[in-house]
């Protein structure tokens, strides 16, 4: 019998009550919960209005990648939402409760979800959930990536901050939707395109674009999410002596590009091997090397 | 001692095992449920995605508005998020059980949630919620009402399925941060203006305008949900002879109507007092003609 190659590990639960500051009846900030057994009301504001915020971190070798960055991006959107401000310490130290509760793995996945609690009482729910990280090694090789429209214009977001650009939040549901169509068209993933024609993001991922000795990503002022990979995989590059740029691109301009990314926590580097109808060239070199980079693994990374 | 206005009556959950068609392992399709006891895996993608859909139906006098409008705008957004086919007898059969198990109250707001289900199992999570309805007797004598851009333009959503456009989902972040820019304004609701200058609809209600004996609201079409308070009243306003329409309006068009309102199915008929910096007239006598129509109570009426 083969075993499989990622090991199912039993996931881990860390509930949270300190999330927004200490709990109010003293008892201790987080404790380790049940997975497998219910643990939200159906009047939590997450499951009757999708409201709430999270972080998806890669844990890889026991070691959390960008946790602090991840971090202050959920405090950043808990703010655009107006959720009560965080306690980062406490939200720290049960991420890495959640890592020592769960069986040792090479690739961990952990979320951090903070809602807006259950209706009326104006405490946030929070939780940290781990579990082996879903095997990715399928995407090296190339995805395919349709472009699709996002319905908005990159001047829109910044003067109308109750459209959340730059929030992480769990209303998702036009991404999964957006990543349906994508199978759909016999793709793998979507590349999101303002009205105005310009390139954004993936649902759930940051854009790379080289050309040559310049690597471009999308502003975070065009209504992306400002990414924590693109942070550090710019760093390197930047050391290396390349040319690092946020600049609203086209899809021809990317299409037309010596190569392409998306960049995201968990499935971390998937070359871009075809957008729409165009063949983009994958190198296996620089991708092992971003890989490592969003491992935390490259020499001189984070 | 004086009384509560609205008696707290406990809130009663059925849990609907069979939205999807008939519980693999015979059981019974719905069952009552601990509304106050945690019922929801938190790898329900309702709490990781905000990926489910909903309704919410007033109870009148025991009597559920606008009950199979309500199901099959459900069974629609269903359709358009691509969730199973959902059995609307056995949610009608619930809906009844919920209202049956609850207090007998004038007002009941009865929730009907259905989710895409804990990650991976393929099977929807569906709950009905029924609760004694808030209040809102403090909007008949007119709410103060901002307009704030929604970021999409009136003709994008038609082509673009996966923006979701009529689809009520429970991705409703940005709903949520609208109305609480509008508190901010010192205003008490929102109406969403498209990027081509259009009125399009409330964060949780639908636009009705009057001019004299013509009665507007915005087209389908235009990327709103289609009301199911709207199909009520123009129903009635019809035999009464007066002309009814589904046109594009500007701010301006709805600030200079004789009056108009934003219809829900729980809030009801709630008359624009204020648009912006512009007054409207409140009319007293037709706001109560509309809520006896919500209510399924008018004359002639569903």
């Amino acid at each position: 019998m083969t075993q499989p190659s990622t090991p199912a590990h039993s996931p881990v639960l860390v509930w949270v009550m300190g999330a927004a500051g200490a709990p109010a009846d003293g008892s201790e900030p987080f404790r380790l919960g049940k997975a497998d057994e219910p643990q939200l009301l159906v009047t939590d504001l997450v499951a009757t209005r999708g409201d709430g915020v999270f972080e998806t971190i890669g844990v890889f070798d026991g070691t959390p990648v960008n946790l602090d960055p991840h971090l202050r991006r959920l405090a950043r959107s808990a703010e655009l939402v107006e959720l009560p401000a965080l306690d980062l310490t406490v939200l720290a130290q049960a991420v890495q409760a959640a890592i020592d509760a769960h069986a040792p793995v090479p690739e961990l996945t952990v979320r951090v979800m903070v809602t807006r609690g259950v209706e009326g009482s104006g405490t946030p729910t929070a939780w940290i959930h781990a579990r082996t990280a879903e095997d990715w090694s399928r995407c090296r090789e190339g995805i395919a990536v349709v472009t699709l429209d996002r319905g908005l214009s990159t001047p829109v977001p910044r003067p109308s901050p109750w459209l959340l650009p730059g929030a992480k939040t769990l209303s998702y549901a036009v991404n999964m939707a957006a990543t349906r169509e994508a199978v759909r068209r016999g793709a793998d993933d979507v590349l999101f395109v303002s009205t105005d024609g310009y390139c954004l993001e993936g649902p759930t991922s940051t854009l790379l674009v080289q050309h040559g000795d310049t690597w471009t990503t999308t502003p975070a002022d065009a209504g992306v999410l400002p990414g924590t990979s693109i942070a550090s995989v710019f760093e390197v590059l930047r050391a290396e002596g390349a040319t690092v740029r946020e600049e609203l691109m086209t899809p021809d301009q990317v299409a037309s590009a010596d190569a392409a990314w998306l960049l995201s926590s968990s499935r971390l580097a998937a070359p871009i091997a075809r957008l729409d109808d165009t063949r983009l060239t994958v190198d296996a070199h620089r991708t092992a090397q971003l890989i490592s980079v969003l491992k935390g693994q490259y020499p001189g990374s984070r």
